[in-house]
């Protein structure tokens, strides 16, 4: 019996044509991110697992791929064997943890700030749905070393300009400050540890409305009153504009800030993006200490880059602490996004299909085929085939629009689909 | 106690100029296979267990990195668990077993013969050396569906330009087929299903020499008088010219094409390279059916690509058998000769650091930053350090040629390490 043919659950197969356009955006990318200055680099895509699971990854810790340890070092003879016992390895959830051991480990031969880029695969294991895959790639730049807020702004202009340059227009910046919400939570009476439960049922405004958070807060258990002063100050701050964020109980360093950022790049968008503040933007990820930041493209409400502020992370690997900032841009969602409006032109190129036959001498053969490809065409050389008209159109089928039969004629004649 | 920052054994972290490089060097690989018609696909890196561990992969398939099973399908109470309990999937040692697979899955959608390129990251679990990783690219082209002696031609004659547009010159192209060395096995006296124990032996002849594969079968506890009428006619054979390959046993159809391989592709070598029969080519995969063939570097005797025919594999997925053929060039074997030898040529970026002041008009530095960005600079942008001389030299030692202050002048200046 054959074997299955299909490519593991939550995972795909590209064709040549996706190939092309996944490659091209990429490269837009990442030739706007260097124009700036910034410098990729590759981590392994395997990361200890001890680095994975300490690494304040919200859920995506228990969506980690964890790989088999090997040799003498599994021992399934144990008794009450636990999944420790089994794994000593994993495949990366995300760019951030990579980057920062990288950081810890290379630092002496990095500038400082170091600007970097990271085009990769990560993997998680999600329930697998449309726009959602168990091995998909992100687009990462960061910025280390760098503690003032020059860091997020550049790194969020970097990103829409990005976004730009592929052909996305109208789409939306967010931004927050995770310690402006800690802050009013603290304020409305709540523990400093309850601070992030508060956050992640907070995080679902959007979804389930103020009064779904309300629900969600009190079926956690939280004093009804203190649930009730968080609201109420909560909805107060929407009401307040830009020059008033902030206005309850929080930082004013932190809330000029945000405020800066917010009109510093809302002059230099000129128009072509909107940017916001957010105040119900928490995003999942443990590991952000400050700014947070998203796009969502025009219409719609998913966002397709996210990013924020980790300035205790590196500092894991470090007996000191290294401030950090970075954005991630959701390639599989642009790539849906591009493909449905075609905002992506490939550009035409010019495909030869070159026939020649048994009989022919190669080295002549090839002289020609050689000639053609100094001319910029891409060539493929075939026999003639018995049935050579369906030959011809497979070819144009697949995109060739130049023939030459060698010895017939001296220059290349147009193909077209049937 | 911080975090150890090293990759996972046998895995690298890149630095930014390493990345450049093989960026670059993919890069030229990739525009050559193109220019010859190939395509580039991709395929993920994970696969079904089942599909790794009945791959004919060799010894590879000790190496495989296996990936734990998920929620309810990982069981740990049972008892005498064993690893086909707690795997489902693994991640891939090469490239050819994914484009079975993804033929297989797709043919409808491909064009007959399917010309492809992937260049992609493979995983090992060998033990760590100079030269040998867990976690590693390749760069192959196949061509599925021809089983014309033509493919072995084209793949090799593709693979030899890639070589010499990065560089390399003199190298040698080893070519043998399967056949001829099992038919002058099976002349010998072995049985049939003897032949893979005896071609793996014979696989070590520049190792151990002819007496070391003597010695090895004979303690194999093969028939003493079998195994010298084996050494008596490969030696006989290795006596012969070209023109007279395979005069003991073999079939003289594939002695033929053989012949032809080496003789057309000497003739479209140009003197840039040399094409050879080499009896005692077999190459470690199971898979192999047909002609196989090796580049290795002048003065070096490791290769630096292999491939081969593979008829059968793609049949495995499905009701009918297809042919196919593939060539991989090793690109961390080819990137430690190029890093040693200078070879590529990265060329010369005009990277400006471009200074300004806290109390400068954001909107007006952005300006001026874009307007060099358009002239082709890369530019990075920074406060005046308070060190400024100390500032400037950081950037100049990580290769940047121009620094601008703004305000100050209209051009950029030359800036050079100290």
């Amino acid at each position: 019996m054959a074997m299955n043919a299909n490519p593991v659950r939550g995972t795909r197969d590209f064709l040549p044509d996706e190939v092309k356009l996944r490659d091209k955006v990429q490269g837009i990318i990442l030739d706007t991110y260097k124009q700036y200055g910034f410098e990729r680099i590759n981590t392994p895509i395997m990361e200890d697992i001890e680095r994975l699971t300490q690494s304040d990854g919200g859920e995506n810790l228990s969506l980690i791929f964890k790989i088999l340890k090997r040799g003498q070092k599994l021992d399934l003879t144990k008794s009450d064997l636990t999944e420790d016992d089994l794994v000593d390895s994993g495949l990366r959830y995300d760019l951030t943890l990579p980057l920062s051991r990288y950081y810890a480990n290379n630092r002496a031969k990095l500038p400082t700030p170091f600007k970097c880029i990271q085009i990769d695969k990560v993997f998680r294991a999600e329930r697998p749905q449309k726009g959602r895959y168990r091995e998909f790639f992100q687009c990462d730049i960061d910025i280390v070393g760098d503690d003032s807020v020059h860091a997020e702004q550049e790194l969020i202009y970097v990103t829409t300009q990005a976004l730009l340059n592929i052909g996305f227009k109208d789409f939306t910046v967010r931004i927050n400050d995770r310690r402006i919400l800690s802050d009013i939570i603290k304020c409305s009476g709540f523990k400093e540890e309850e601070i992030p439960s508060v956050s992640i049922t907070f995080d679902k405004l959007d979804k389930v409305g103020m009064k779904g958070v309300e629900e969600e807060l009190k079926e956690k258990g939280f004093d009804a009153a203190v649930v009730d002063k968080f609201v109420d100050l909560i909805s107060k701050e929407d009401l307040l504009d830009l020059d008033n964020v902030g206005q309850f109980c929080a930082d004013q360093e932190i809330v000029k800030n945000v405020q800066n950022v917010v009109r510093e790049l809302t002059s230099l968008s000129e128009g072509r993006f909107s940017v916001i503040y957010d105040k119900s933007l928490v995003r999942g990820m443990g590991y952000y200490t400050g700014m947070v930041f998203e796009i969502s493209a025009a219409g719609l409400n998913s966002s397709i880059a996210g990013g924020g502020r980790y300035d205790k992370m590196i500092g894991k690997f470090l007996n000191e602490s290294v401030p950090a900032v970075g954005f991630s841009i959701g390639f599989e969602r642009i790539c849906e996004i591009i493909k449905d409006t075609n905002m992506v032109n490939l550009g035409e190129e010019k495909k030869l299909i070159f026939i020649f036959s048994e009989d022919q001498i190669l080295a002549n053969v090839v002289k020609k085929i050689e000639e053609f490809r100094k001319e910029g065409f891409i060539v493929t050389a075939q026999r003639k085939a018995k049935k050579f008209g369906k030959q011809l159109d497979m070819y144009a089928d697949f995109g060739y629009n130049y023939m030459y039969v060698f010895g017939e004629s001296e220059e290349p004649k147009p193909l077209s689909k049937k």
